[in-house]
Order: structure tokens, then C-alpha cells, then sequence
């Protein structure tokens, strides 16, 4: 019988708790052994079927020796950093869902995880149910990754859905993303970019192997986007999707950042609608392989914690794969990244021509909308500085 | 440093040589030691750059206790199980992309390794470089699967791509395929199911836990599809495709079969196109998720090998999730299994309505196309019985 604590009794946490019951028959036939969730922390006790689990008092999880794994799922930095820390010093296994943490304060983490021998993993933080990070980590671990992108917001990706297929002003698309529970009432990390960029720096860690501070990661969301242009990029054979996107560059460096993107409709990714998922990653042996599905959701996201609960039972805490460095250098500005660009701008052909050379014209009735040969952030900026610019996005290759 | 032996120097057996120079840096840094290929056996000794590592007798590499994990690459059944069962005896870990022999002989050679506590690892004999049996037995060890199924085979799926978008007949998009090098002078595993049915039985080992006979599992190819079909499908937003299926029945059983089936162009796996392979993943509790990328190629097959010689170096052996049940029972025919089938018939709608109650009319000009509620296979056979059936295909729901 192995013996785990639950911390935080929301989503997650009770999907934890269900997942182990649930699935008892299939954990208990790959791990060997059963397993059983012993104390569940909160803050406040509630009645119902956990009730009997229930401590408010963090110390009585911290100095229980038949705890082995500590499943973190109270998000945000602060009391979770707090117990994370002292779960690793107490020599357990954590297990979380956390992005925030684990972009901000993983490498410390996992650091001291090291040193104490055990493990601290957190596939469910990227991607929900949806295997990214061990596969990324493991499965790819003889390829050089030159680059990672996708995907990593199901919210901004169901707004974006419905503004192509009904037309429906962002919003509308955000109303009625809100009233089906796909958006919080207070969205802003979903559509601003923050929930995708914290992924992204999760990805850019494991990906290149340095840790990546999420500050220096330009983080652009979708409330900006106008209806004007997710029909003409349609119209031009192009979706406009929010990416994070993480890239090594020719000379050695890395960058990342969060935007919306046009994307040519025949990548796949373009395909990806609703409150799906998607996340490419590049690597040099094996080419661009894609994994797919919700990125969100209580009993994938709790799947994925249960399968690193097993994880951590049955490998070698000094997995080296999983884990990055503290330097920080070699981090570049986005901009120096070059890309296609899409420009729709109060003026003519002419103001176009004049500002870019050659360009691609994707419409032109008063205002103009065009895609730029491959040009970097800087000169985009740079070159249009005399337009009237009232859209600017990247163009995904 | 760890060293490493290649059994065969085919088209893997070289990618594997190539990945461990290349990425030596990459993999060193995760391995924490470089990674170093010992020998290579050979039958018949060639000039080139592996020309000192070669050997033809297998001795060598089996009595050096110096060489910790063995790659096999050979190929088919015969040899290579011989020399595979004999590393493992040799208390070597054996890493392999031959899908016949895991399909055959798999479940005896993972009791040995386990006898022996060292791994028998096998990521790159379904889908290349895509991860999928490592996401599909750990990450998504907290599930009960339900069903896995996918594009398994690149070259039967580049033939149905060309006679999609160019209207080729079977026998034309084949000799493109050959000429391309996408297929054998010899296309009979690949274009009669065979290849994908070798998958598939592993693919169903892992996510039911059992052992699945090769030979019970009815493998269907795409020879005897026409063109007829193919744009029928289309008109009514369909696709063609060749799928590997591998299903958790409701009475408790299990059932896996290769065939062409009718899916929905709303389905991601739909639009999968050229040499692209994609496995889809039902688990009880993270929904459906998709693995895609590039299914076959020297490079990321070989990536893949040299992932699991990294596995093997850093897990440990006695992991019980990668291994399955010799017990065959609960394996039922796939006639079993109920969906809505797709039948062309020379016959007038009255002739199907007569077998078949109300159908769902595809086309009708002296042949009639249509879709059937959803019926076993032995129903479908049986009601078929008195009509004239030109074509019959499977539809996924």
C-alpha cells in the first residue's frame, strides 16, 4: 500500500482524489502495489466523501512517514511554493499541476528535489491530460530540440473558434465562453497571453535546457484581435491562432514569446479548434511531431498528476533529462527572430511597397492588409514606423 | 562512458551510428556520460566510417561485459530473437524497432528481461519517432484505455493521399510510392495491413495488459479499394483512410483489427496525410488524445532507439507497466464490434432498404452508396447477404 497527500481540495485536487479511486484496478496492476490517498490539506473542512481525509494542519501531512507522494494542487506561488519546499525537504515526491510555480521558482525546485533524492514532476502543468513533457523530455531525448510551439490556451482557442465560424465580435466569443465554464470571471490570464507564456517557459526549460525567466517573455494575448482579420487571413488560406512559441536561433541563442500568429491551413495546428490543445515540437533527428487533445479539464489534468504520482514511484530520482540550468544567458529578445509578417494598415499598395519592398497583398479596399517577406521583429517595427499600422501579427512558416 | 553495440548496419542500424555522433553533446548532457557505439554486427564486412567498429560474430558482443545495451536492427524474426534472447541472458539491455518479432515474441522476451532485471525497450517499432508507448503506458498509466487507433502504416497512407487529391488508381499511386522510395520493390506488408496489424498488436498489448495474437488479428489492406469509393466518401465529408484499431468491448472483452475505414473529415486523424502516421489514445479519464509526426525515416526511427538505450540506462528494469499478460482469453473476433458501415452495392436503394431498414443514401445512379445504422460485423455480413456488395468498409464514429 502506497500512501499519497492530496493538497487543495478544487478541480484538481478532488479529480485526484476520484482518479485514484476510480482507476484503482489499472494503478494498482502497473504500480505493483495499491495506492490509497491518505490526507487531503485545506483550509477550510467541507462535508462530503473526502471528509474523513481532511487536515488544515500542513504538518501533520510534512511529518507522516508513510506519505511518500505529496500531490500539489493549491496553484499560485506562495503557500504552494511553501509546502512544495518542505514536502522535497521532508523527503517526499511532489507532484503538481502548478505552471506558475514551476515557470517561476521550478528550477530551485527541482534543484532541491535532486538533492534530497526524490522527484518533482509536473507533466499535468503543460497541456492537462495531453503527454508533452515526458515525451519532450524522454521519448525525444537523442534529438537536439530547435524549436517547440502550439497551442497552450483551450480558453483563447474556443474564443478564436467561434470568431471564425460565427463571426461573433472577441467579446461575444469571451460572453459565451464564460457562460459554457470554459473562461474564469476574471480571464485575464487566459486571454492575455499569461496562462500560455508560463507554458511556454516550461517547454523553453525542458526544450534548451536553461532556465528561462518568465519577465523577459513578451506575453501577447488575443484581446486586441480584430474580426477583420480572422476573415481575411481566411480568405487568404490562413487561421489566426494564439501561440507560445519557443525557438533557438541560427547563432546559438534562444527566445520565446506568446502571440497571435497567422498559420497556414494546412499545418495541422491550424485544424485545432475549441477548447483542443496542440503542441509541435521540433527536434533534429525526429522532424515536427505533434500531440493533441483538451489541455484542460479536472479528470485529464488529475490523470496526468496520478501518472507522475507512479512516475516518481518507479524511476531514478537523479533522471538528469528532467531538470535544466540556472544560466539564464543566451535568452534573446523575440525580435531578433524572423518571420513572415502580416501588416493591415490605414494606406494603399503604394504605402506598402514603399515601407517593405515586395509584398503580398491579401486585400486592399481603403485599408491594406499584406504579408512581408522573412524579416525580424526589429525591422518589422522599424520599416512600418511611418505606416498607419492597425494590425500586426507573425506568420507562422 | 557508456558503451553500446548495433546489431545490423541496414538503414536504422546506420541512423542509430548517426544519432550517437551527432547528438553526442545532447545526449551526454542528459546521460551525465557520453554514449559510445562499441561494435557493430555485420554479415559482411564493408569499407566506410563504421568499418573498425564491424563484426560478424555475435560472440564478441555478447561475452564483452564492457557493452551495457544492445540495439537490434536486423529485422524479422529468426536471428534477431536468437541474439536478442541471448543479450538479455548476457544480463544486456535490448533496444529494438522490429515490430514482428515484439509482436510475436514480445511478451517472452520482456519475462526474460524482467528475470534478468535488465529492459527490453521497443518506442520506435510503432510510429518511428513519435512517442507513443511510453506516453501511452506511463503518462497515461492512471487510465483505464479504452480504445487506441490510428494511421499506422506511412506508405498504404501516401497511396490513399494520392488517390485522393489526384484521382490515381491503386496501382498507379503505388509506383509513385516506389519511385518516391516511400515503398518496397515488395509492397506486401505494407499495402495488405500487415505492417499496421504488427503495430496494432503491440499497441493493444500495452493499453489492455494482455497478450494479442498476431494471428487472430484480421488484417485488411487497401489493395482492392477503388477510386469509386474514395470520391463517394469525399462528397459525403468523408476520407479514407487505413486504420489500425485496437478496442476495450463493453461485455468486458477485447478486440483489434486493420482495416479501411469512412472518417469523418472533422476528425484529425482525417487529414492526415502523405507519409504521416497519427495514434489516437482513449483513456477513461483524459478523453482521446493524438500523437503525429513522421512515422518512418532513418533518423527518427533511430532517434527513437537511442531515446530507449537512454531509458534503459536511467529506469529502472522492473517497471511493471511496459509488459502485458500472457493470458490470450478475452480476445473476440472484431465481427463483435458494432459501428455504422458503409456499403456500395450494384443495386437500387430498395435492395439496401430491404437489408438494412433505413439507410443513409451516399449516391445512387444504378450503383447505390450508403450508410447503415450501427451493426456488428456479423449482422452487417448476414443482412449483405442477398446483395450484390461491391465495396464494404467501416465507418469511425
Amino acid at each position: 500500500m502506497i500512501q499519497i497527500a492530496i493538497l487543495g481540495l478544487g478541480t484538481v485536487g478532488t479529480g485526484v482524489a476520484r482518479v485514484v479511486a476510480e482507476n484503482a484496478r489499472q494503478i494498482e496492476r502497473k504500480l505493483g502495489e495499491p495506492l490509497q490517498v491518505k490526507s487531503i490539506l485545506v483550509r477550510h473542512f467541507k462535508d462530503g466523501p473526502y471528509r474523513q481525509l481532511m487536515t488544515d494542519d500542513f504538518r501533520r501531512i510534512e511529518e507522516d512517514e508513510s506519505i511518500r507522494v505529496v500531490v500539489e494542487t493549491i496553484g499560485g506561488v506562495d503557500a504552494a511554493y511553501e509546502y512544495t519546499r518542505r514536502a522535497l525537504e521532508a523527503g517526499k515526491h511532489v507532484v503538481t499541476a502548478n505552471k506558475q510555480l514551476v515557470a517561476e521558482r521550478g528550477f530551485e525546485l527541482l534543484a532541491l528535489a535532486k538533492k534530497k533524492n526524490v522527484s518533482y514532476l509536473f507533466e499535468a502543468s503543460v497541456g492537462g491530460g495531453i503527454p508533452i513533457l515526458h515525451p519532450l523530455t524522454q521519448c525525444m531525448a537523442a534529438n537536439r530540440i530547435d524549436e517547440v510551439y502550439g497551442i497552450l490556451n483551450g480558453t483563447s482557442n474556443y474564443i478564436l473558434t467561434r470568431m471564425v465560424r460565427t463571426g461573433a465580435f472577441f467579446t461575444d466569443a469571451l460572453r459565451e465562453a464564460q457562460a459554457k465554464g470554459y473562461a474564469e470571471a476574471d480571464p485575464t490570464a487566459d486571454v492575455e497571453g499569461v496562462d500560455a507564456g508560463r507554458k511556454i517557459c516550461i517547454l523553453a526549460d525542458l526544450a534548451f535546457g536553461h532556465q528561462v525567466e518568465p519577465e523577459r517573455v513578451p506575453m501577447e494575448g488575443i484581446r486586441k484581435l480584430s474580426l477583420r482579420d480572422v476573415r481575411i487571413a481566411q480568405r487568404a488560406g490562413y487561421r489566426i491562432k494564439l501561440l507560445g512559441r519557443a525557438v533557438r536561433l541560427p547563432g546559438g541563442g534562444r527566445t520565446a514569446y506568446v502571440a497571435p500568429h497567422l498559420i497556414s491551413e494546412e499545418n495541422p495546428v491550424a485544424s485545432v479548434e475549441d477548447v483542443f490543445n496542440a503542441v509541435v515540437v521540433r527536434g533534429n533527428a525526429t522532424g515536427e511531431v505533434m500531440f493533441y487533445g483538451r489541455g484542460a479539464g479536472e479528470l485529464p489534468t488529475a490523470s496526468a498528476c496520478v501518472a507522475d504520482v507512479m512516475e516518481c514511484l518507479q524511476s531514478s530520482a537523479r533522471r538528469e533529462e528532467i531538470g535544466w540550468s540556472s544560466e539564464t544567458d543566451g535568452f534573446e529578445d523575440p525580435a531578433e527572430l524572423k518571420t513572415r509578417y502580416y501588416f493591415r494598415i490605414e494606406g494603399s499598395l503604394t504605402d506598402a511597397a514603399m515601407a517593405f519592398g515586395q509584398v503580398e497583398v491579401l486585400s486592399e479596399d481603403g485599408e491594406t492588409a499584406f504579408l512581408t517577406d522573412s524579416i525580424s521583429g526589429t525591422d518589422a517595427l522599424r520599416q512600418s514606423s511611418f505606416l498607419n499600422v492597425l494590425a500586426c501579427m507573425r506568420v507562422l512558416a
